[in-house]
């Protein structure tokens, strides 16, 4: 299906935009909170809608194992399932296995893995992949793909990459024939359809990127993510390789780097002209008491926070900044109360939001210099 | 300090009624969550406002120990630290203290203890309580009491009930030589005081209980609490303790049981004559899964709800039962989500609260008998 993406002005090689998907718009660019088993961990959905968050990711191989797609698909589809009516994206399932390691095995026809609850043995293909994440009923679903692993040499780079566009291709051709079996349409109401997004690889090797992308485009998607980056190189590699995917993407549809990254990045990454982003780091931090702020991160841990009556970040609008002080937080989290993951989540999301929002209204203005002056590559 | 009950209503022994605290007016009868350690776990503040929790409970032993009472203290107390403006209550600590067992050593002084986190040496005096308390700034503060173990042969009873009123008499003697040094009351204002509360004990005999009581109210307190009970005894046995010391203590003074109860229980206290009750029931049970509804508990890991699309609760307004259904519950409670601690305990919340609310309205009407046809002492 199309995936609209309405331009509506540039600094530079950024983009402002706007992403039709089927349930809402989605300003771009923009940060996508990951909600790995149905949830954003700690963060219910109203404050979740609070923060103007319009899509959220859900995880194909943890939605997969627990509750199952069968299940979800019976419930109405996961933004029923979750009581969700904004934007979803599932990924593929392949990075998430691909990270189990040792227990793993890929072959042309798939993967097969072990759960990690179980140790039970499953057998993911593109085939599969689509399947799950039609059931699942997101509005954005990723092609199944395999992540190169790093460091990998060139050759071993350019076999995996071979292996997801065949992937890619296999995928399309599932897609296309089920793509109407998402949960959400209903008898009697014009169907419609998630979008299947292409993902490029190549690993750490930018004429390897570049053909990536061209074939991947060649295979026709409505939109492109770059995949299998943050991976243990470093990066000025992950910047250098998402400059190469870019000079081949076509600029009239979403571009999409998964997995990134800290708030410096996401905002390099928009000036460049990435569309989307997902990361787990504001939430994943969050619950090891590590706060984003204007004034850097802060390990709310540390006992200099103890007596300290001021907010998370005194330039933070958040409802937890307004609210709590650092004096609380550290409190919270030393004496392991579930709310302290909650709050410090919060203001995480609210941090990496209001980013990307500052990111936009720069793009407005015609001029990123100003955010982009505490880059670095570092 | 006063702690004025105004009756609005009675029904039967049951009375309808609000009483100003230095932080707000609280009706009555009223169920107070447990804040143990300046958070109701799993629920921050400006929920607990929608619920419209009018007083919550912090737990004087766990403050004590973390973040430490010095430190709240030079924060501004505990309202200020946690953000909370409307009422809170103090226990006395002794409650805590007794439930560590073998940690413990008791004498006419106080009770030497053993921290449960890091086994360092402590002691607890009547008068050591009420400094701490008043540290701590709750707008109502318990003496300290010795809570009798159970099962107790009278003659161990009645001296740790005379105990308890050598106690009591030392905490106010102490409270009122101190009692303006909470750390709400600043320069140039006119000071006021939070409220002393005394504790009827007299283990499981009902003539140690209304002498307990008689003696108690000789002492003068602005308030009385029931305590000692929910320790292993059966239901009808707290109900006659209970029953013994309402015949004694004052009917113009909030009346509060402690420790108390499930949700037929604190309705039929309150048809009982008490004012104010405190569990942390609700929240507890919620991080276990459990859930009380209308239509009985529910223990939502159960394999039954995994497709049950129905609210928690049918009957309750509440925003988890709004939003979210039965299987979503049972999904974040299996995949051990932060969210299930969260939304399960919310709904515990606003069902306690819902039915003190029933509670109340009911008495205005002046009839009590369709809320106590539900319950059983069993």
């Amino acid at each position: 299906m199309t995936l609209p993406l309405t331009i509506e002005a540039q600094a530079g090689a950024a983009r402002l935009g706007r992403i039709q998907t089927a349930h809402g718009a989605v300003e771009t660019p923009a940060f996508m909170p990951v909600g790995t088993v149905g949830s954003v961990k700690a963060v219910p959905q109203d404050v979740l809608e609070e923060l103007d968050a319009q899509i959220i990711l859900g995880n194909t191989y943890h939605l997969y194992l627990r509750p199952g797609y069968e299940l979800v698909r019976s419930l109405g589809g996961l933004h029923k399932f979750m009581s969700w009516d904004r934007a979803l994206l599932t990924d593929s399932g392949g990075f998430q296995v691909f990270s189990l390691g040792d227990l793993t095995k890929v072959s042309e026809e798939g993967v097969t893995f072990r759960s990690h609850l179980d140790g039970s043995s499953h057998l993911f293909t593109p085939e599969r992949s689509m399947e799950i994440q039609i059931a699942l009923g997101a509005d954005i679903i990723m092609a199944f793909d395999e992540c190169t692993e790093h460091p990998a040499e060139r050759e071993r780079s350019r076999a995996s990459m071979e292996m997801t566009l065949r992937w890619a291709k296999r995928s399309k051709e599932y897609f296309e024939a089920h793509k109407y079996e998402v949960p959400w349409n209903q008898a009697g109401m014009a169907p419609s359809a998630p979008a299947l997004c292409g993902i490029v690889q190549g690993g750490m090797y930018a004429d390897l990127r570049r053909e990536s992308a061209k074939r991947t485009v060649e295979l026709d998607f409505p939109s492109y993510a770059i995949g299998g980056l943050t991976v243990g190189e470093p990066r000025e590699k992950t910047v250098e390789m998402i400059a190469a995917a870019l000079e081949v993407l076509p600029k009239d549809k979403p571009r999409y780097v998964m997995g990134v990254g800290y708030p410096q990045e996401i905002v390099q990454y928009a000036a460049m002209g990435v569309d989307m982003m997902d990361c787990v780091l504001p939430t994943r931090a969050g619950r090891h008491g590590l706060l984003f702020t204007s004034e850097g991160r802060l390990n709310i841990k540390n006992a200099r926070f103890a007596q300290d009556q001021g907010p998370a970040d005194p330039k933070c609008g958040c409802k937890v900044c307004a609210r709590y002080t650092r004096a609380y937080l550290r409190h919270l989290f030393v004496a392991a109360e579930p709310l302290a993951a909650m709050l410090n989540t919060i203001h995480n999301l609210a941090f990496y939001l209001d980013t990307m929002r500052a990111v936009r209204h720069a793009i407005r203005l015609g001029d990123l210099s100003g955010m982009l002056s505490g880059v670095s590559l570092a």
